[in-house]
């Protein structure tokens, strides 16, 4: 299905900080995590629109005759592959629970992965969680390929307190 | 134990890329996946050395009276977690077989996890093979967590071809 006509897709601004925060906890609301955000407003507008930008982030707006309202976002970012070069990151699509099964999702998706094409990028790369069928079966849909699954990989990650114990002790 | 005198680690500069390229393939080769590395030197040194550098690379040398050898690599990039913000993806270690046992593997991720550091990264993440104990081993043994046996986070790919189907299609 096509995304609605009053649904727009467009880049981030400052001003969509909050909202995408309100997003983003709700997105971590959904997959039981909502403890470990510790993300705010300030953070995401300087690491995303500072000198030095650490992501790309779109949204999907609703908009109405003297309104408009951010409905969804993708954030996602550069990353490379040693086998195959310049790749994306999709981190996260989110699209708040009312405005689902209008493929929304979908074209946040489309927009993400054309930026990716547009960047010639040989791979378009993300993580879901096992148990979250309905948004495994949503990229798994349009041709992404659980690697977990098929070649074993697994995803191993290093918090900051690791870290500074690590380079103390070595 | 702590690394060779001998054996020195610094960033990559283009003059290594040629032997870069010879080690990410041995690499490949030790985890079956030589088929489906298509990265050649002059990529590699566009990606890391050009006007838009996509990762940072560092190397371990082995350093003689006259003459030097590199015997292994790192290679790492920005990420971004919309939970914690600023963070770092170390897509390779890779130290050769003859020089291995020294801890030049360990100092590489020495150097990896200080750079995390030192910008505000507050994870530190990659992915291994499930079936490759050595090398999961000795992530487990400095600190890092498989969040696939714990929170069952999979990997999930589309290749170009998939892209381009799916930009088409929608």
């Amino acid at each position: 299905m096509a995304a609605q006509q009053d649904i727009n897709i467009r880049p981030a601004t400052p001003a969509d900080s909050d909202v995408i925060i309100r997003l983003i906890n709700e997105l971590a609301k959904h997959i039981k995590q909502e403890d470990e955000v510790k993300m705010n407003a300030d953070v995401l507008k300087k690491d995303c629109f500072g000198c030095k930008p650490l992501f790309y982030c779109i949204v999907a707006e609703q908009c109405q005759k003297d309104s408009s309202q951010l409905v969804g976002y993708a954030l996602y970012f550069s990353i490379y592959s040693t086998w195959e070069g310049a790749s994306l990151y999709l981190e996260d699509i989110y699209v708040t629970p009312a405005y689902r099964t209008r493929g929304i999702g979908k074209q946040l998706l489309k927009h993400v992965t054309q930026a990716a094409l547009d960047m010639g990028c040989s791979r378009l790369q993300l993580s879901v969680l096992g148990w979250d069928k309905m948004t495994k079966d949503f990229y798994t849909r349009y041709g992404y390929v659980d690697l977990t699954e098929k070649q074993d990989w697994h995803v191993m990650r290093m918090q900051r307190k690791a870290m500074e114990e690590f380079v103390r002790n070595v």
